[in-house]
């Protein structure tokens, strides 16, 4: 049993609440157990100055946390003047995750901004962000294909994304709080998509290494939650669910 | 009739949800119409070096918007390496009110950190921050004297705050939404306390200036709102209410 | 009887140097007391970006002190690589103030540049700046005017500003000092026209609150400070007093 | 046949230069094939202030490139003031690779500075200064134990780092010079240790996926080049080699 | 003749005032033709953390324009968050410039803050705040002996500066005004002692090279000019020359 | 016998490597004694903005040291997030120095790119900068030759500087190391044409002044090390050396 009650394999409760910021074309405030980001998308209709004339989009993320989101008040990144090495590694990871899934070509010159804003942290804020920037980036998209800005969605698939770990405990488990996070000895982010391919792993030996066979289990692992993550995206999009080209074998299996 | 309907002395729909955020000593979610703030008090131990062995304590304040709080996205301050004029404007507006109703001498060593972060605007939101504060900060002062680590709550008085504007379609009016702001003439936010005295007075002729007749109209209709809010802070803060030695005269009259 | 011999509503000694500087368009040295700072109003003839094509102008203004300014050596800001949350509120006042009276439609698409740089303090450094930068902006545009870039003074009417404050000895008192400054209760800064009509209301608490009573004496002692005020501007504008359309009430009484 | 003639699975030309910076503790000149890094480490007798008094040692590690070690000349991170957050990701990978690969209880209150400086580039710099950074800090606590200020070399084992990556034309490839790199599908750094575990695995999908079936193609490719890294830095240590608790398995089957 | 009349080894006008800024230990504004430079001097009972317990003291100088100070605005070095190259560089010329006759030991644990502010700039800032701040520190260091917090003046001999240049028309002329020195093909700024001796010598060919001949030309002249300046800070010092070691052969031949 | 054992007018021995980074249109690497330093010529086809439509080129150069180039470890001004002083001061140094022997005209509208990278420090950098940056801009515009993109090498003369000082034991010495720098009492910098004329002349009594005679012997002293650095750029140039318009006195008497 986990600290929290949990088993190996078991998720935190996940709640994604639609449409949570009136002014933003998409928004979700996510929450997985204590863990609360809103995530929002923007859309600008030009791209950067280095990809202009191309004819495709571009999609950048930014994530921040709120000074109180954490235990201990965390000094605001405007106040210190410059962005730190962990927040610039999350944005660049969150960007390239749902640029994985989006028809760049389809899109036509438009940025799609994601803006992910931890309110309350409690481990897993940047496989929350990424689940939770998925659907707010539909919803965004979708309310083109509405105003008949674009002419279908040019999502290719679902995109979701959890933590796994080695604790010297339990050994492999899924979707660390804080706490088990803070003693895990192996530390993992794996971001799959509906089709069960993966799009981004980064794994990290904290305090050890670990070996081949830990490896498998810990995708193992990350292919539940993950598969339990994309059930939750499909029920809050409703009918978009459609609209996307979703593989059976993670999702419904 | 006011574009949302109301009258020109007509708040709002004020709602204040208490221990909004896990983490914090204090925090509430101020929502004002569609104006919301995530308001904290964070307690520190210490004081800022300018004022070690004095055996008095500070009190300090951070405001920010999300990017998308707004209609259109506004690039974050972290990202731009500074803090623009309009928000440290902001922030020593409301360090500056909230410490008029502490007893730092009281408060002892200890500086209080307060958060406000503004998730959704519509105007209005440095007035909505100072009075959503003030209910953080007693919360987690309150939590400090339940700890025995002090005596007795260091509030002299209620503090709450509200903007009021003329137009020159309705003349003076209260609460101002960000369309109203957007068009009004003259601006002013007033900061009072319980007592019913002014703590701080900002205003500005924007397009225009104001006559002496109009400055006491203004702040006439502000009175109205400050005491609304401050019944709805007495409601939101139960028991807490006889803790702090607050006047009859504008919050029960 | 005030620290330094004065009446409490009585100013300090104005002088206002004109042409001071010899490459800007206008320029002035104000002292009030010992507070000394150089105005300088220079034309740009564009707008910022936001503002092309509008067909109207822009006033903005910047405010430093020297480093010995003051009684204790203040580190540059261009050193510490940032502007002070103080500097910028100022700036902002100033700009505002000034923007007041100033047919931007008139103007044209110019910006004038006023900068505000205080070379000794002694209390009232705002007011003095934006009494100071008036002049300067006038003296500037008659240049246009004279130089037939412009075909009238686009000026409406006076503006000049000054301090007053609660003092726990002699309550409300006029054109404060940095002595007196240091220790008032209330401070206020009052914007007026020539017209005698508000243009910017600025009162704090800093140690305690103040009544609608108190509030009344500040605005009637500010404007027997301004009415001096502009006096002293039309003695020093000589022959362009006649082409501002001001107000007998407060100047001329 | 790869564009420069190699086979899949064939690293490029590999050469360590030890000392080759006379003021640093240990350094070496690392190529592989024409990327070239210089790689100090630097000994300071302290810890960062969260380190101390708890007995513990620390590795933190800088990277940067010429201006002109690229194809184009790049802008100096000094002169635009801020260090991108690329060049943050590859610092803390750089940093948390090497730490787990060292004793940091026996190393002792010390921190371990890690500097490389790509002077020319051609792809994998980030691993060629893993595999060179191992080697200068293995030297410079050489010098430590040999001047008596530890015990013993505080290195529990090997550590390299190669790229691998999926090519639309031949599969997975060992090794990716810059041409490659700038094409590839799948893109996936590894660091392993001596003993054959892994420390670190970041597999990113550019512009497409990857399956499971991929992915353990990717890290059977890439154990062949770290084996033969971690042989190569065997030959430039010497005698050293003998006080690394190192691994049959990897290095030398 | 040289555009403003004078003869090609003359001086400007040159006019020290003495006492120019209330709250400084020492100050002056000096004037040299339309170049007018207020230099203050503030003692720091420390010294820098590098310097701390070595008994000697420290002399550091800042210099900058108000924007309006030349012909063209230029923007402040606070908005722009960093401080130019050229400021820099006349920064730690004068401070070095100083330090040459000052007996640090003599000093003891202070540093003397000189702050140069050009408010109206004609060529030559840089000399005129070199031997502006000169007299400044001496009133400065002065006040200290009277205060008894120094036994005597810690001042070996005298210091001043100005510049020489070479110009297509003329040949070599002394203390060029704005105009000439645009226009020169080599440009000298000569620091000297009282004594005769050189503390520092810049010199540029602009647009072109120098010879021997031409050089030795350039040191002549700004030896004369430099022996004027000396006897005008004479003239300013009045009584306290007599404590200053000077030589006869410059100041007084 | 100096601590190196040289003579008072001897130089350290000096090698320039050629082509030493592959990418850069021009490049060596520099060795004077244990001084090193990469240079490198980048060529952009474009002007800054203030020089646009004028048919001119134009050449500016970038310093920087590694980190560990010292005895003691620099940090990075990357890191600091702003550029020293000195480091300016070099950059512009080696910025005018290289202008002062192109026909800028004949470059036409091209910016030559200056990177002067400090890989192992012993004293003499900055000259030893321009002598290496001369040989690799000379290289890139051979290079511009080669391909017709211009028609002539746009050089003027050779071009090199040296380092020479005044040591209390040995007097005046040529080309000093940094154990030598450190204690010198005089410290100057001479910059030279191989027409043996001065372009930049810098010298600093660091903790006493010097005289006129002094002063001479500095500079004949300096034209020894600079005749012999001029001689190994021919070496070195080969076949180039032709095209250059240099005299016979300094670099072959």
């Amino acid at each position: 049993m986990r600290v929290d009650g949990r088993e190996k394999r078991q998720m935190r409760p996940v709640h994604i609440e639609t449409n949570y910021i009136k002014h933003a074309e998409g928004s979700v405030l996510i929450s997985i157990g204590d863990t609360k980001v809103i995530c929002t998308a923007s859309i600008d209709d030009k791209v950067p100055p280095f990809m202009r004339g191309e004819g495709k989009g571009w999609i950048t993320a930014e994530y921040a946390m709120l000074p109180r989101a954490t235990e201990q008040r965390n000094p605001r990144e405007s106040s210190k003047g410059k962005v730190s090495g962990r927040t610039m590694e999350i944005q660049r990871l969150i960007g390239r995750a749902l640029r994985s899934v989006v028809d760049l070509q389809k899109l036509g010159e438009k940025t799609i901004w994601i803006d992910c804003d931890v309110i309350q942290a409690d481990g897993g804020t940047r496989t929350a962000s990424i689940t939770g920037a998925f659907v707010a980036m539909v919803l965004a998209l979708a309310k083109l294909v509405e105003e008949e800005k674009l002419a279908e969605l040019p999502i290719t698939d679902f995109l979701a994304a959890t933590s796994v770990g080695i604790d010297s405990e339990h050994g492999v488990i899924l979707d660390l709080n804080y706490a088990e996070d803070s003693k895990a000895e192996v530390d993992m982010n794996v971001v799959m998509t509906g089709e069960g391919n993966f799009v981004e792993i980064q794994g990290t030996g904290e305090e050890s290494t670990f070996s081949r066979e830990q490896l498998n289990e810990l995708l193992e692992t990350a292919e539940i939650g993950i598969r339990e993550l994309i059930e939750i995206q499909k029920q809050v999009l409703g009918d978009l669910v459609e609209k996307i080209p979703c593989s059976e074998r993670v999702g419904e299996q």
